[in-house]
């Protein structure tokens, strides 16, 4: 089919030439009505009409939209060297060992940096088959692992269409879940989901293909949120590597201090992975993902370049990411504002007959909204309603997706603060009882909240009245503007 | 195998710590001997010691190395807003719209913007597959089409091994090329090639699997730039197309007029691709790569999503590049500059033996470096020899590779001047000088030029002066520093 007239699309404005220029095919939030965004400071975002929304979920915005000491080292490296591809460089290997401080002791000793989570999840699979000579991945699902050919395998929108068809090696099991899935209703989930993994691994090795690797999120955040038991974890990567393969944890979307606590969602479990994927939050918004593992894992490989994978700007920010984690304090404030604020979620459960389950750890939340409690049927629907309610009435941007287009995903910015927890529970509160009684047009005007929701937390209100740590140049001063 | 000890690891240093963390099996330009830079401006690199070296494999810095203009929207853009994914953004519209407008009226109406020039060809692939409901893709070798898992079915590097199984779907024909390749020593070079061609065509038709798309290089830049006659262009893609199958374009080596005269390469040939592909140089050093096609065509993916694809920071990177090219005058230097270049390079055959060919268009040229003019037979030892005296003895950046490891890659920066191009030739002629006279070690000290190699073209001198162009924002002075 020919092209359309160039010279028709390129009067094209806004909204209008982004939907017909850039994304025919792109998944965007609030499809039906997609919005336009100017601006983003902290865990806010600004629309082209200047109204500001809470951004709950900004996760690639990771310690805060523009933080002002991530924008001060990409400024200042941005006149110094942007590209050295081919060479070596201070600002990479600065990065990629302060990296290398995050992750327990003796696991990895090496980190591949590329640019997207996708990039990554695909380079951690080429590694894991080339170092164990074995081509067959067991994955959960329903997972998204990324966009490339590769991954489309592995992606739960696509597996579901009747006209796709994965590749032969690419293996899916059920996330084990007490809520959803295929084990929900199971009175034994752990066992029942072990001696699937158990027989598919015997099946793969009678047939000559045996476990090259195991592919999963720790936490099934594309899913939905989906957490497996600790033990089933524990033994079914054990599982994998008694039959001699490797253990892939992609945390691109959960990792980096996200979950509170710790820096990986692994670390909250008990199992070591062979190969850690992370992406997404890396550089704040800068394109920057790594795939960590050991040096005989990476050398099994025959030859690797990325043109822009760890480029000196990418790791200059990357490396303001990490620190300003530390210095804010944001492992800690992660869990204290994410136990606040899911404890208050889920008070909302007894309310409100649509909300089936809370679910997640530190600042990764879902909302599973449903028919009703008692047949726990997922309502896109209601869970769409939702969704533009609290952007157009109450200007908090939570956006509905997962696998049935029921979940609520909450992962805001981690400078995510107790006064936005509070004014989230309220608003979910107020928004399920709009949905209760009918209200279904959304508003445009910004709506005043009035009431004060009270949960406890208080104790940390001091605290989280942050300000952004100062550079390494003390020259400049960081400070939010405004 | 287990991991070596962190805290060892972390304490490395520069080089070692790079080799040891980052690129255990990373490609890295003089491999033997890696070099750490610590800045770039314009065409120049420098070290950790401070020297200059004139960047000749400078292709990513496309405007040069840390451009004031482009760094001015970096940076302006940081503090404003620097991720939106899912969101509409102006910056983002206003770039595809420009975009479109380096195509000729007619071909494309859908820019997809992504990270690398490997996510992008990987897309590409996909698009054609989907859109044609077939799997098969042609390719012309050798080349490199990127480093994705599916890609390294499309790369020499991983075909020639013999443990290496690409995928069946893929088929790989050799380029058509009078100098190097199957046809070289054919006097019907074109005629011969076409045949494969339509042989590979019916063969697949007659297999029920017919070619979904023809994948090419238009000028074979991975593979030591090997040109394919125009007829050969013009007549393989409408058998192609005959056939049902797409052309595909990578042009992310030798793209947004490098060549000179066109922004694109297939510009300077008789077709039409149906999709193009193009990155690397598009944020002269931000991540920033993109697919060009019809809505037609990109429609026919279910869904794709990329988080950083797209992102504000790169749209108004790569703004400020084509403007640059445009407002500096970069289509019409690189034809200048090229063809000085290139005709100073030629006149060197008839002196050095080992000097085999010189191949290329505008600031994409080829040293072909043999062990004598009359055998053709390609020597990797001497062109590795001349790379490291030109680097360590003549400060010049012109790194070996190509399928044989024979070939100097020449693609500077477009501001490359005509003062560059006199030195470089200069050095070129004394580096093939010193290895005829069996200089084999390679001097650190700088070494100055004290001859002047006097070659036409010396009238485009006062046009290559340049100073950067103006930003949007006047009140900011763009200029190169010191």
């Amino acid at each position: 089919m020919a092209a359309r007239n160039r010279d028709d699309i390129i009067r094209l404005n806004g909204i209008e030439a982004e939907r017909k220029i850039t994304l025919p095919m792109c998944k965007t939030h609030f499809a039906k009505q997609p919005m336009k965004v100017q601006k983003g400071m902290q865990q806010y975002i600004y629309d082209d009409a200047g109204s500001e929304y809470l951004d709950c979920c900004g996760n690639i915005a990771h310690v805060g939209h523009c933080h002002p000491r991530v924008a001060h080292m990409g400024k200042k490296q941005l006149e110094i060297l942007c590209t050295a591809q081919g060479f070596v460089t201070d600002v990479q290997s600065s990065y990629t060992k302060k990296l290398l401080t995050t992750v327990p002791p003796g696991l990895f000793d090496t980190v591949l940096l590329v640019n997207s989570g996708s990039e990554a999840v695909d380079l951690a699979l080429r590694l894991a088959q080339n170092y164990t000579k074995r081509k067959d991945i067991i994955c959960n699902q329903p997972s998204v692992f990324g966009h490339s050919s590769t991954l489309a395998s592995f992606n739960y929108r696509y597996i579901k269409h009747t006209d796709f068809k994965p590749y032969s090696w690419v293996h899916h099991i059920p996330i084990c879940n007490s809520y959803r899935g295929a084990y929900a209703d199971s009175p034994t989930p752990v066992e029942d989901a072990l001696a699937h993994m158990k027989d598919l691994i015997l099946e793969l090795e009678k047939k000559k293909t045996p476990v090259a690797g195991y592919l999963l999120e720790t936490i099934n955040t594309s899913g939905g949120n989906l957490i497996s038991p600790t033990e089933y974890l524990a033994a079914a990567t054990k599982l994998v590597k008694d039959a001699g393969g490797l253990v892939i944890v992609d945390e691109v979307l959960a990792g980096l201090g996200r979950l509170g606590m710790h820096w990986w969602p692994f670390q909250h479990f008990n199992f070591k992975p062979d190969i850690l994927v992370c992406g997404r939050s890396l550089g704040n918004g800068q394109p920057l993902s790594a795939v960590l593992t050991t040096q005989a894992i990476a050398c099994s490989i025959l030859e690797y370049a990325n043109s822009y994978g760890g480029n000196p700007v990418s790791c200059a920010m990357g490396m303001a990411v990490l620190e300003v984690i530390s210095d804010e304090g944001m492992l800690l404030s992660s869990t204290a504002v994410g136990n606040h604020l899911k404890s208050g979620l889920t008070s909302l459960i007894d309310k409100h007959h649509n909300l089936g389950d809370v679910r997640g750890i530190g600042l990764s939340l879902v909302l599973d909204i449903v028919e009703a409690q008692t047949s726990k049927k997922p309502s896109k629907d209601i869970a769409e309603r939702l969704s533009y309610l609290l952007r157009d009435k109450y200007k908090i941007l939570v956006p509905a997706d997962g696998p049935d287009g029921n979940c609520l995903f909450i992962n805001p910015p981690l400078c995510f603060s107790l006064d936005n927890s509070r004014k989230l529970v309220q608003s979910v509160d107020l928004a399920l009882t709009d949905v209760e009684n009918g209200v279904t047009e959304t508003v445009k005007s910004l709506y005043e909240l009035n009431e004060e929701f009270q949960i406890p937390g208080d104790i940390f209100d001091g605290f989280m009245k942050r300000r952004p740590s100062s550079c390494d140049d003390d020259s400049v001063a960081c400070k939010w503007p405004g």
